[in-house]
C-alpha cells in the first residue's frame, strides 16, 4: 500500500494470484468499499487503510469547511461507516478510534489534516516494525524444532488462512518467523490451507510463498489432521483478526479445527500477532465476539482462472456455481480457538501464554493510551 | 443403478447436480474407469459396481472360451485389476472376494457366469436392505434428540461428503436415519459439509436431501466447529469408506476435523456402515490403512456451473484454476478418525460401540464366510 498526495493506492487482493492490479482509494466511501469487499483484507493491513481512510475523512471535513466540534462531529461519522464495514477484525476499529484521539488533538481544521496523515504513516511504520519484530522473536522456535529433528530435514509449517504480508505492509504476522527463517537459511516447507471459502491460502499466501522461494504444498483445509497425524507437520502457525486479553484468538473459520488436531497430536500450537490485534475489552471469546457472517455466495460460488474452456482458451478469471441450485448456504468468516488451545502468542515483544497473566505481563499498559504516539 | 441384460447402468456422479446423465458400463475395463474416475464413488455404491463388474469380468471369460482354473485365473486377475482401482475403500476388495469365492463354486463357464449375476444382484439387495435398517436403527436416536430439546425444534445434524443413497443403492447410510425421521415427521435439519475437494457435499448430498425435501445448509468444511460451539449441532452423523474391527474409522479427508470438534464440544458423533464396511484384518487404523493420494488437479482446479459469463451466458461446466501457478498441490483422500472419538456405529443389526467388543458383540462371526449367500 502506498499514499501519494490526497489519495492512497492499494493492490486488489480480489484479483491475486492471476492478475496484480494496483486501485487508487479517493475517498472514505471508496476506503469502505475496499475493506467491505475485501479488495484488502489481513489484520494489519485492514488497520493501515483504515487509518489512511480517516486521513481522507479528515480532508473531506477539511474541503466542507468544517472546523472545531463540527469537524471532530463529522469525522467520527466517517469512523463509524468504516468501523461498521467489518465486525471481528479490531484493528480496524482500533486504528479508527487511534486517528480520532489522535486528530482531536489539532486544533485547525487544516492541522486536523495534518495530524491525520501523521498519524496513518505512524501507523503503518509501526504495523512494519511490528511485524519484523515478530520474525525475530518467531525464528527461534523454528529453529529450534530444526535442530530437534537433526538440522537435516525441513520444518514443517502449516498455516490457515493469509498471515503473510499481504495481511500487514510488509513481512506478516504468522509468516514473518517463516521468512526470517527461509531467509537464515533454515529449510522451512509450508502447508497452506487453502483457506475456503475466500481462498487466501491458495491464492494469497501460496503465491507470496512463491514469490519469496519458500517451498509449500497447497492441501484443502480438511487435510491438516491427516498430515499432523502422521508426523508431516511440526509446528502450526496463524495469524488472528481479535485476540482477547484472556487468549481467546478469533481468525479465518476452520482455525480452531486445525488448533484442535494439533493439541490431538501433541504439535505446538502458535499464534503471531502485533498488539494492535489485541481486544482489551472481551474476556471470552466464543461468547464476546461477534462473528462476521458474509454472503453465502461466497460459499456457493467460487472465482477461479479458466483455462480450459471447451474451446482450449482461457478467458480470463471467471465464477462458477459449487452447489446444487436452491440449497440454502451459511457463510461464518471466523471462528474462535480458545486460549487452552494455543501453546502461545508471539508478539512484537516477544512470546508469552495465550493468558491474562502471559499477555499483562508483556503488555502491562494493556489498551490505555500510552502505547500510542506522543504528539 | 441398474442392470439390463450384459451391460449395467449407473448415474455419472461427476455430472451431478448440473445435469443428470446415465453411463453405460460394458466391460471391466470401463467398471474399472467407473470406479477410478468417480463416476460411482461411495461405499456401498463402490461395491455393488464392483460385484456387477465381476459379472462382467465373468461374461468376458466365458466369450474368450475359458474353463475351470483357466477361468478362474483370469477371473481373478480382472479382480485385481477391479481391486486396485482405489485402495482405501474397503467395499471393493470385500465385494470382488465374495465373487470370487461364490463365482469359484461353479463347474462350467456357463454356471459361473450366472453365479456371478446372481452374487452382483445378491450385493445390492443386501445393500439397499442393510441401509433401510440403519435408518431404523438410528432413528431413535434423532427421536431422543428432538423430544430432549423439547419437541418443537428441529435436530441439526451435521454431515461430511456424502453417504446418501447415491453412495449406496438406496437410503444411504449417514442419510437413511436423516431420511427415516423426516419420513416420521420429526423436523431435521442438515448442516452440509461442501466436502473439499471433491465438493461431494456442495454437489451430491446437497441435491439428494433436496429432492427429497430435507432442510439443509451447505457450509464450508471449515465452519463445523464454529456451529457446534455456538449450539448449532446436535448431532454428527457420517459414512466411512473402511472401518477396522477395532472401531477406527476410515472416511472422506476432514472427518478426523469433524470429530474432534464433536468431542470438545460434548456433541455426539455417530458412523453409519453396512458391515461390509468392516476390515476385519486391520487392528490401528492410522498405521493401518492406506490413504489413497489423487491427483493434485483434483485440489488445484474445481468443476463448476458457469452462469456468469462476461456475456451473460452461460457456457455449461468448465473447469477453472484456484492456485497460484507454480504452487505445488497434494490431495489425501481420506483420514482416519480414532475409535476413541466414535459415541457409536450405527449398523444393520444396531447401533454398537467403536470397539472390538462392541462390533464382535453384534457381529461374532467376524469376517467369516457364514455372512454370505448360501448357494
Amino acid at each position: 500500500m502506498g499514499a501519494e498526495g490526497e489519495t492512497f493506492e492499494i493492490i486488489d487482493q480480489q484479483k491475486l494470484p492471476f492478475a496484480f492490479e494496483m486501485v487508487t482509494v479517493r475517498t472514505t466511501g471508496e476506503t469502505c468499499y475496499a475493506i467491505r469487499e475485501m479488495q484488502v483484507r489481513g489484520a494489519g493491513c485492514i488497520g493501515v487503510v483504515a487509518a489512511h481512510g480517516m486521513f481522507l475523512a479528515a480532508l473531506e471535513c477539511f474541503r466542507e469547511g468544517l472546523e472545531g466540534e463540527a469537524f471532530d462531529v463529522a469525522l467520527a461519522g466517517k469512523g463509524a461507516l468504516l468501523c461498521a464495514t467489518r465486525p471481528t477484525a479490531v484493528n480496524l476499529s482500533w486504528a479508527v478510534m487511534r486517528q480520532l484521539q489522535w486528530i482531536s488533538t489539532g486544533e485547525s481544521a487544516i492541522e486536523k489534516v495534518a495530524l491525520a496523515r501523521s498519524g496513518a504513516q505512524a501507523i503503518a511504520e509501526e504495523d512494519v516494525e511490528s511485524c519484523r519484530r515478530i520474525g525475530q522473536h518467531g525464528l527461534p522456535l523454528i529453529e529450534e524444532i530444526f535442530q530437534k529433528k537433526g538440522g537435516i530435514s525441513a520444518v514443517n509449517v502449516l498455516t490457515h488462512c493469509n498471515a503473510g504480508w499481504l495481511a500487514f505492509v510488509d513481512h506478516g504476522s504468522a509468516t514473518a518467523p517463516i521468512y526470517a527463517a527461509h531467509d537464515a537459511g533454515i529449510p522451512v516447507h509450508v502447508w497452506v490451507d487453502e483457506t475456503r471459502p475466500r481462498n487466501q491460502g491458495a491464492r494469497l499466501t501460496a503465491w507470496e510463498l512463491g514469490q519469496h522461494g519458500v517451498p509449500h504444498t497447497v492441501i484443502v483445509d480438511n487435510a491438516g489432521g491427516h498430515l499432523m497425524q502422521h508426523g508431516k507437520v511440526d509446528l502450526v502457525l496463524v495469524g488472528t483478526d481479535r485476540t482477547t486479553y484472556t487468549g481467546d484468538v478469533a481468525n479465518k473459520i476452520g482455525t480452531y479445527l486445525k488448533a484442535l488436531a494439533a493439541r490431538d497430536n501433541q504439535i505446538p500450537f502458535y499464534v503471531a500477532l502485533p498488539s494492535s490485534t489485541f481486544d482489551w475489552e472481551t474476556q471470552d471469546g466464543i461468547s464476546g465476539i461477534t462473528i462476521e457472517e458474509r454472503d453465502g455466495r461466497e460459499v456457493s460460488r467460487i472465482s477461479g482462472e479458466a483455462g480450459e474452456m471447451p474451446d482450449g482458451t482461457s478467458s480470463g478469471e471467471v465464477v462458477v456455481n459449487l452447489v446444487a441450485k436452491g440449497s440454502p448456504v451459511a457463510n461464518y468468516a471466523f471462528d474462535v480457538t480458545p486460549a487452552r488451545l494455543i501453546t502461545g502468542l508471539i508478539t512484537e515483544r516477544g512470546i508469552c501464554a495465550a493468558s491474562e497473566t502471559g499477555i499483562r505481563g508483556l503488555f502491562p499498559e494493556g489498551g490505555g493510551a500510552s502505547a500510542w504516539p506522543a504528539k
